[in-house]
């Protein structure tokens, strides 16, 4: 995962990126995750998190990572290794949310990922432990022992990470979401819930990739703006997507959200309105790359247009 | 909260130490808990942490942090202040386990410290977000922004914490608990299982405040010893309670350990032996206090007799 395995200048196909990528996280998550718990516990855990799921958010932790460095040169084994468990760390947290978000008490949803959820395979109260145990692990990835990762580098991907997941974060936009059924909110309103819910989560996937780099004020910056144009982006292409495309395409239950009356932008805009604005987002997210003055933004540019282009 | 606020050589009474420690610890958490969350979920997460409880991790980590302090007089201003946020922290995942603890999957509990459980009050969606939210925000309390606490002291402040609360903590006990019920377990996996669930964070609790001063090997490893006595005297003492309390004493439901048809030390080892286990266990952790080397450990030997002579 080193930056130097990214060859400059030549033409940028996402997809080996991608799969080299994505084969480097399978395997990280598979050793680390369920790794010293209690023989239940681990299985659920493990469940929840492996063998499954687009691993968009570790992905933009290492793009936004190899960004920076192509911009310095400044990867090491200790920054490899700190994007790497900062790209599983992410994961974890998106992981649990699923898991707690598909409870009878929440979504009560027995699909994800074409599998029964972890409630309906492992029941209940050992579901709700392994989404609190997913959370706990996530931090602890993140503060290894005896790593030559630089504390100042672990403890602001701890700041970030908690900021994401948290009440200003991915718990405050669910909160906020749980409070709005039934309700008519305006595009600012939903906007604001989007940004903490889903957002927050990818822009702070891409900010942690950035710090594992030592990104630069104005990098970091511009990186912040793509995160955020693309984080509201995913949210405006899952509600076209939850009215558009059938549940075996998603492998989770299509046209949830207007069944149980959720605002969401195709409500609010129409179909037509958020497929444009998804684009407008799109574009921002290149503008913001474009200014943020590193060589190599085409791993992070790719994954914008594979969030607005995707079919589930 | 100055470790020179204590008069050393003097005679020691916890009273006035736990009041004065336990209002600096319930006015840093009425400011911080709920700040910037969405109303209703930051209303569910103060409802669940705020006026109530004993407060004894929190007081753990004041009195190992001032211990270690007693010994070579570090305390400063920015360390204070890891001291205070690491109180905060192992009392806000501690609060977030009694939240999911109490929801109808798991132990299905309508009364905690004398008020209707987060669930009852707010409903099991709210309750299920406060406790992820208040987990996610005890680690964004460990990494304060623009702050003069060391990084090395913030890093390892979270990893401590997240250790004793995952799956190799505080969850994995719980997840062997979940499992024990109706199964006959041998003393060392009832130990091994309170080791887990309320041991680790006990003992992390007492870890952090010695991280805070920068305790030396020596003095971390005694009070790693402490912890780990008065972590599992705690538990033996619960049980303990849960047969010759009342719920008006316990402001929980009283007995419901043999009515859930769980193991106790009490079901182990019978009522007189049980209480005698809880007295060596004292005995040992005041062993470990004596081999610290550190001058003043009166607070941690008080706490350590408050847990094993509490009636509640």
């Amino acid at each position: 995962m080193s930056a130097m395995s990214m060859p400059m200048g030549s033409a940028f196909d996402v997809a080996p990126w991608s799969q080299n990528h994505l084969t480097r996280v399978e395997q990280a998550l598979s050793q680390w995750v369920g790794e010293g718990a209690p023989a239940g516990l681990g299985d659920a855990m493990r469940y929840a998190v492996l063998d499954g799921g687009k691993r968009l958010r570790p992905l933009l932790v290492l793009a936004a990572y190899e960004a920076v460095c192509s911009s310095a040169s400044v990867a090491t084994p200790a920054l490899d290794d700190a994007a790497i468990r900062a790209a599983c760390a992410v994961e974890l947290i998106h992981a649990y949310s699923l898991v707690h978000d598909d409870m009878p008490c929440m979504d009560n949803d027995v699909l994800r990922r074409g599998k029964p959820t972890v409630h309906v395979q492992f029941g209940e109260a050992p579901a709700l432990l392994a989404g609190d145990a997913l959370q706990a692990f996530a931090f602890e990835l993140l503060t290894p022992d005896d790593s030559l990762i630089p504390t100042a580098i672990q403890a602001t991907l701890c700041r970030l990470l908690a900021r994401a997941a948290g009440s200003a974060g991915m718990a405050g936009g669910q909160a906020i979401d749980l409070a709005s059924v039934g309700v008519a909110l305006a595009e600012d309103q939903l906007r604001q819930m989007h940004r903490l819910k889903t957002g927050a989560l990818l822009q702070g996937s891409v900010l942690m990739g950035a710090v594992c780099g030592h990104a630069a004020a104005t990098a970091y910056q511009a990186l912040s703006d793509y995160g955020a144009a693309m984080g509201l982006a995913f949210q405006v292409v899952d509600d076209i997507l939850d009215v558009v495309a059938d549940s075996a395409t998603l492998g989770k239950t299509a046209g949830k959200d207007a069944a149980a009356d959720k605002p969401t932008y195709v409500s609010l805009l129409g179909l037509a309105r958020a497929q444009a604005y998804a684009q407008e987002l799109l574009v921002e997210a290149h503008s913001a790359l474009a200014r943020s003055g590193l060589p190599d933004t085409r791993a992070l540019a790719a994954l914008a247009d594979m969030v607005v282009r995707r079919s589930y």
